[in-house]
């Protein structure tokens, strides 16, 4: 006879296991405030920082790696400045400073700084004063571009070139920016962007399809370098064709996404992505995703259906499900989208807690690299830059890419997506001599030609 | 003549007794995380940790005793299940799980757990992963009764069986469950209970009568021991009446209370108490009432003045006054309750600070006990449990009693309270081998008789 | 060729000069708790605490210098009662006691406390109790005055007598008291007042002028020591009349600055301030300015243009610009005042990261004289009182002296204003030794006397 009060059966572990709440975060790849080996190491890369909309004629204050700083955009060519936030003379914040031609003054003595921090007048002081040359307000150089600025927080000996990737200017291509915040380490929000196999999960199987149904298909992946970087390719067979679906991905933070909402129904040829993103880190538990929403011509449309939404795009928002705080609490529980799951591993997340396993490979590659780098770095080898090995604009791979190749009599079905997706990165990568549509013309015809070698 | 300036006469002595500023709380007593011995020794019990109504369709997140955790009902029997909060595979929260049959999925990479932690399907791995059988989520298991999830967070090998008192279920009497929340560490709300004194005070002479006038008169305190934990007598004389209200206190927070709005102006024999109560950490600083109130028949009525409101019970209230904060600052000033006594001692009330006296002798008990039950725990004897002493339903004592017994000529009336608390609590404790109606009827029966010999 | 990617030219410094983001504060300065040597300092001294405006029928719970404490008016005499917040019975905040005659009452177990803290009545203990004159709970004594409590919080043997300053009371003048709290560290408020050249730019040409025009003027700085602190005259030439202009300082942080808005275009002899203020720190990282503003018949009008408006004073607020975060962000930001300058510096700033120089010799100055204090007071030194040097009324200096004397042939304007402002600081200290109307008749006198002397 059973009794309200029978202790549930079963293997219950709960106190062994509560040494998991004893566990601390991995510092070396999460902490990223200056001084940190992390914090040095993203340092040592050009990152945005801010959507330049956001920064009207007042100055805009904003955190970055830690450092409370201040973006303005001073009046005589409208150039963007960023500096240290406290006015170095006695600290009063240049959030409330003045924006003014080549620079920025401070309202409580007069302190007028230029865009590189040099000190330019300091009107209350007499004539003879040294100060002027005696001081400096720390100041970072700023690049604009189409909307998002960026910037270099390292040591300015070492600065690299700007890296310019091809999709930066695309033919038939519009770039439109956002930025969402959230609170967590930048780590977790990087990490998922290595993990393809969420996408078939939260994606698409856990609740509703989010994205498109043919993500439920458990993709087989394969990693693959270039010059500049990683990419990987998730090969799934649908039907009678093959789709080969490539993330970019260049240490610390960029990424490259394939189409945003494709149908793999008919052959596409190096389509390209919908989505070129950085992570920045505000601090060691604020994150920012910065990121370009890319809206194509129809000639190169990688939204069949029209599920994208330009006017969704922009400061705290964009237009593809789950990505900021912009739902109930309810709403999150019934449809977690990639925000849920990043933000609710923690503040900071704790690796040590994690049972890391098959589908993990890309978040165990990415830790080891970037725990690699750091080390480096700390014993003195500057980290590999995308311009190392580009002079001019760098190739980049992101997209889809769907051909008509079905099942082969007589061969197991994986090994051959398998063969395919090394071929295709293969001929993605010859065209890396190439540019622009010359390149794209060159990779459409091998690919075709590729295709048509299986008919 | 007096100036606005003379400075006032007296022995201020602020300045010398700034050392209270620096005297800390005590963590033998107050700290419950995990590891703690106060924590370690609180997880030896069976502890309710949530309304049950709270829980729908959805994960519910809690946190007790400093774990973060997730409380959820499984969708094939509807049992419920309480886990580590985090995923064992990449730490998201499973407050964004899906609830299944059985168990509850992470949305993140789907994998499966069941009511015990174990996992039960990871779908995104190879057919030949082992990682189910080398992982598992902390799970801690839930018995469900009358509106409220109790759990045990101790060792698995040491779980007591759960403790199932006599007023659980008594004829004519409905449980009706509430939760109240307070910003504060867990003794300063379990030590109001040992404290009949400050029912004087503040429920009654501060500033109005929030319960009965009878209040008013200060009780005598007597405590006896029952095998399952202590009871405490108030005996006051009320004319030709001697009331004596019980108050039953099993560590390490279990407490009932006498009637709820009693009005000891006839006799009643054995009159069964308005609350069971426990009190469960949430976190050093955080800490839950969670109770039942008792609506009795109208044979067993304690509420002759109908006081009580059935429909103000629930979650973050109850119907009587002070429980929370549910009350304007002002009004928290102007007519303080229970609620503002425990919470305004502090997050973690600082017993250095504290002058005890004759009427903290509760108090001082209640400290004594769990300072000896903690380093006993420590020394590897196990705490004493209700059960040690019963495998049935343990018998418990609050409630009222009156009797018609009238000073007596050439008597101290003291002398004779304190004597006549004894005899009633020997009587209730006579009927400990006997249970439900039969048991009642007995002590009645032998109260009835004890009131008649003094006739 | 420019390409939007051109890395912009300069001295970027920013990743050279992060080492800002390590340095700490000073604590001897600024941190103000018990024990440390600042805040002994501190309590060495008297110093307004509160509005009485703010005391109502119930206590009122506030923090000074890392204290809780709670400020109530006893019933009988109306007298003020300042005592530390917790019962020294078992904790609970008297924010919820009970105000009585001559004392409050903790409404948990009724413990009644004169106005010094000593234990008036324990209702519930037995009459043979001890515990009333073994514990005591730690007090403060309190002096009324005109709308502000004051208190002083140090050791009782070392109680100062309470300096009463001759602005206190004057004859055609009305102090009307104000209070506001900004969230940062005292000394980056007091600082404010010994920096006469943030006037210049802050308040006059960061924005537009918040007070008066003339204020765009340079100012020549001297220093002026007095028996009580210090006083220093600000020196302008305004065509024909030289403008001086006086401010109080006695430390820790009392201050009088000069007329509120006034107009310096003819001869105004012995003109009293506007504004008398101390700074009292809530806690290291929290202060209140608390001050009386001055307003004046008719005759001692320093508002000639009608700016000031009494209905503006008070608690959180006052009449003049920028002292309060009564403002937008934007607002604060395209306008900035004293409110805005001190609490960005940061919660406490750090003074590491400055560069004083020519215009902060009044800030060097007083941290200096004030460490020196600090220092001295561990070494056994009591700090310099007002009252050290007066028995009676103490004798100030703030306020403006407009004389009519135009630059002389063959001197250099500077030399002369700056023998002006001595020879008036002389003249005001020569009346020190008389008070009220004949001192201030023996003044004027002086001033018209020496004016006439350069015609």
């Amino acid at each position: 006879m059973t009794s309200p009060f029978d202790i549930p059966v079963g293997n219950f572990s709960g106190h062994e296991r509560q040494e998991v709440w004893k566990l601390k975060h991995d510092p070396e790849l999460t902490e990223v405030g200056p001084g940190t080996p992390c914090g040095e190491y993203l340092r040592r890369f050009w990152m945005p920082v801010a959507m330049t909309d956001q920064v009207g004629d007042l100055p805009y204050r904003i955190r970055i790696l830690g450092e409370d700083l201040v973006l303005f955009r001073e009046k005589k060519e409208g150039k963007l400045g960023l500096t240290h936030l406290h006015c170095c003379h006695r600290n009063m914040s240049l959030e409330f400073g003045i924006v003014e031609d080549g620079g920025i003054r401070c309202s409580y003595h007069g302190w007028k700084y230029g865009l590189d921090g040099t000190i330019l007048e300091t009107p209350c002081e007499p004539p003879a004063s040294q100060v002027k040359k005696k001081a400096c307000l720390g100041a970072y150089p700023v690049i604009e571009y189409k909307g998002l600025a960026f910037t270099y927080m390292g040591p300015a000996a070492q600065r690299p070139p700007f890296p310019v990737m091809d999709t930066f200017d695309e033919e038939g291509d519009e770039l439109v920016p956002y930025l969402i915040t959230s609170p967590c380490n930048w780590l977790q929000v990087m990490e998922n962007a290595w993990d393809p196999f969420h996408v078939v999960y939260l994606h698409t199987l856990a609740v509703r399809s989010q994205f498109i149904d043919a993500f439920a298909e458990m993709p087989m992946i394969e990693f693959h370098e270039s010059a500049a970087g990683d990419f990987y390719t998730n090969v799934r067979r649908v039907g009678d064709f093959v789709w080969i679906r490539v993330h970019d991905h260049m240490l610390p933070s960029f990424t490259q996404n394939g189409g945003h909402f494709p149908v793999p129904d008919r052959s596409r040829y190096f389509g390209r992505g919908g989505l070129t993103r950085w992570i920045t880190p505000v601090d060691d538990t604020h994150t920012m995703v910065i990121a370009w929403r890319h809206f194509r011509d129809p000639e190169f449309n990688d939204d069949p259906r029209g599920l994208t939404d330009k006017s969704q795009v922009g400061f705290g928002k964009t237009d593809f499900y789950g990505q900021g705080p912009d739902r109930t609490y309810e709403q999150r529980q019934r449809d977690p989208g990639d925000y849920d799951a990043w933000v609710s591993q923690g503040p900071i997340n704790v690796h040590a807690r994690e049972n890391l396993s098959f589908t993990d490979r890309g978040v165990a590659k990415v830790r080891r690299m970037l725990r690699n780098a750091i080390r480096a770095l700390q014993n003195g080898v500057a980290p590999a830059q995308p311009s190392d090995h580009y002079t001019g604009v760098i190739p980049t791979y992101a997209g889809d890419t769907v051909l008509r190749i079905g099942p082969q009599e007589g061969r197991d079905d994986g090994a051959l997506l398998k063969e395919i997706s090394h071929d295709v990165a293969r001929i993605y990568r010859s065209g890396d001599h190439l540019a622009g549509a010359e390149r794209r013309a060159f990779i459409v015809k091998a690919l075709q030609d590729y295709e048509a070698g299986w008919a």
